[in-house]
């Protein structure tokens, strides 16, 4: 399970205990609960993280949800890696580009709500108990209506220039001040030498593992999930260069190969 | 479990290990492990958030114990909603309110305990086994002698006035920031309009949910355990305010239905 | 498991995922994911804390791993209390130290890592995956070649001086702010009075428990793990004292038995 509430108040507790009051057997598996409050951007990037490593049976739990108690639809996404439970709200959206998606359901059948729904907590009142059904082996045609208009937000791609360049964006920075960027190894044509330029500083090809690095050395990598890195040897890279999410990156083809 | 020993270190760890030491096949749950330390009033709070969703043979294993060492009692508390285990300091307060108690009994049985027992982390060598054995099915008798005079602190409940205001307080700040007031759905009757103070600030009638409300709106809403809630959307209501736990809230009939 | 990853990205997530994909039924138990960044020291300190107390068959998944994608080795220790796997940089030097152990094998058995390995998350592409499959029950000899030097890393001894004084240090700081040393029960004898000095204070004696000093009051006792700490009641030893990693503290004989 994946939300914003953090750890510190009962509401991922109450879920917990939703879920395995209906299936006392699962095992209940936290991804994260820091994702940042509604940031359902940070959401989305953090689910392809994990998505892709669990087993195929897996019903993923996501509630970052703005949106809880007005109009938006709770759904879930019936996939070739598992099902997504959560609020229509763009959460999704890496799912829809990259898994082979069989079905989307709306979250409508009363049956595998609580039978009192808040207007404020639908993690414990709508999508727990659903999640726990799904799991459990409930038919897909019991849990509510097809939908075929879920909501999707665009990811920024990175844009190449007649010139070779790419200009690319900070999209995630994590716990290490890692700033991991849009640019993915595909884009950066093997046998050329690249410049990253990020910030007003030059870094110079790419650096293969951080222990490589110097102490301190800002570098350049393709990381684990196949995305343009930019960090610092032990050290913060989004403090350094004073990172946020949005900031640009420049890939530049330089003519020496070396 | 529940404590307010953090992640940090290896303290929740060590319990865990314990436990499964004994039991190998029960599943750990974390509610939560932030806990303010020593906040036995916070804990008791929490705990009344996720109690009620949990299966009914739960063993809760709730360790907030600033007297740890000394002649304060352990105790385990059977109720209609699962055996709760913990130092006996208040943090089961509401539990002793709320639900049907069936017996509670002192952790004296040195079976059920480690063989060295510190002075400093009964979490690991009185509650963690005691949870673990009970939660294996020994019997009730052989945990130690019944007690009836458990400690219980005092909730603060809220106070209506001659002229029909009602006068209470924040008891919980979660981590969204919004304030989590001791006013309950059914102290504010319905078919009147209310508006609420706090901080100097005015809020006319309720907000139905969080999505309704305009961006950075300060807003009063019955929250998802029946508690009076004042929050901004999109924004951290106890920055805004400087709330604190305590801070009075008063909420006012006024005489036109809007 | 025990990461420096924290909980905020998917990488520990993807581990998870990993894992269960092997295996299933397998009950994950987080230990902590907040080992400082690269801090090998104290995630070897935390794993001496909860390693002796899980069941024997326990698989242990540590990853501080600073020198992720270079020459480093990847190892399993088997030992009379589980088996830890992790790199081979030290941070298993305590288990090396006090555990029996029976072999150490590199992991370098490629049926057993995931078919594509990243230059900077081996946590997700050999540790897990190995891991897991060692609590599948592979046989150890399939793991790969015995190793017989495994990286230590000199855990710092007390010094004892001619006149009875023992100099230590500070070794780790817990979530609550005791500072935990490296003297032990055992280097203090027994029906002596000892005056402890750290930071230019003087605390007389030892206390029995938290729960026995006066609110703000500094003492030194035996914590849960035998070692000397430093505490406050109700307070924070670290941030009084202004405590670090490395601080010396001072056990001296005081002629008087009090």
């Amino acid at each position: 399970m994946m939300t914003d509430f953090g750890l510190s108040d009962g509401y991922v507790g109450a879920m917990k205990g939703v879920i395995l009051d209906i299936l006392p057997w699962v095992q209940v598996v936290d991804v994260t609960h820091e994702i940042a409050p509604q940031n359902v951007r940070q959401a989305a990037f953090v689910l392809q993280m994990v998505a892709p490593f669990f087993p195929k049976a897996t019903v993923f739990l996501v509630v970052v949800d703005p949106g809880v108690g007005t109009q938006r639809r709770a759904i879930a996404v019936f996939t070739d890696r598992g099902v997504f439970v959560g609020p229509d709200n763009g959460v999704f959206s890496w799912i829809f580009q990259h898994r082979k998606v069989y079905e989307i359901r709306e979250l409508a059948n009363p049956s595998y709500m609580r039978a009192q729904v808040s207007a404020t907590f639908h993690g414990r009142d709508i999508f727990a108990p659903f999640a726990a059904h799904i799991a459990a082996g409930v038919p897909a045609s019991s849990i509510g209506p097809v939908i075929h208009d879920p909501v999707s937000i665009d990811l920024p791609e990175p844009q190449a220039h007649a010139d070779g360049h790419i200009v690319g964006e900070v999209i995630h920075i994590d716990a290490f001040g890692n700033l991991i960027t849009n640019i993915r190894e595909e884009h950066l044509a093997e046998g050329k030498s690249w410049r990253f330029e990020i910030a007003g500083e030059s870094i110079d090809d790419f650096c293969r593992a951080y222990g490589f690095a110097q102490e301190g050395q800002l570098v350049a990598l393709i990381g684990s999930l196949g995305y343009l890195e930019i960090a610092v040897r032990n050290g913060h890279a989004a403090r350094r260069l004073n990172g946020r999410l949005g900031m640009p990156v420049i890939a530049k083809i330089v003519s020496h190969k070396h």
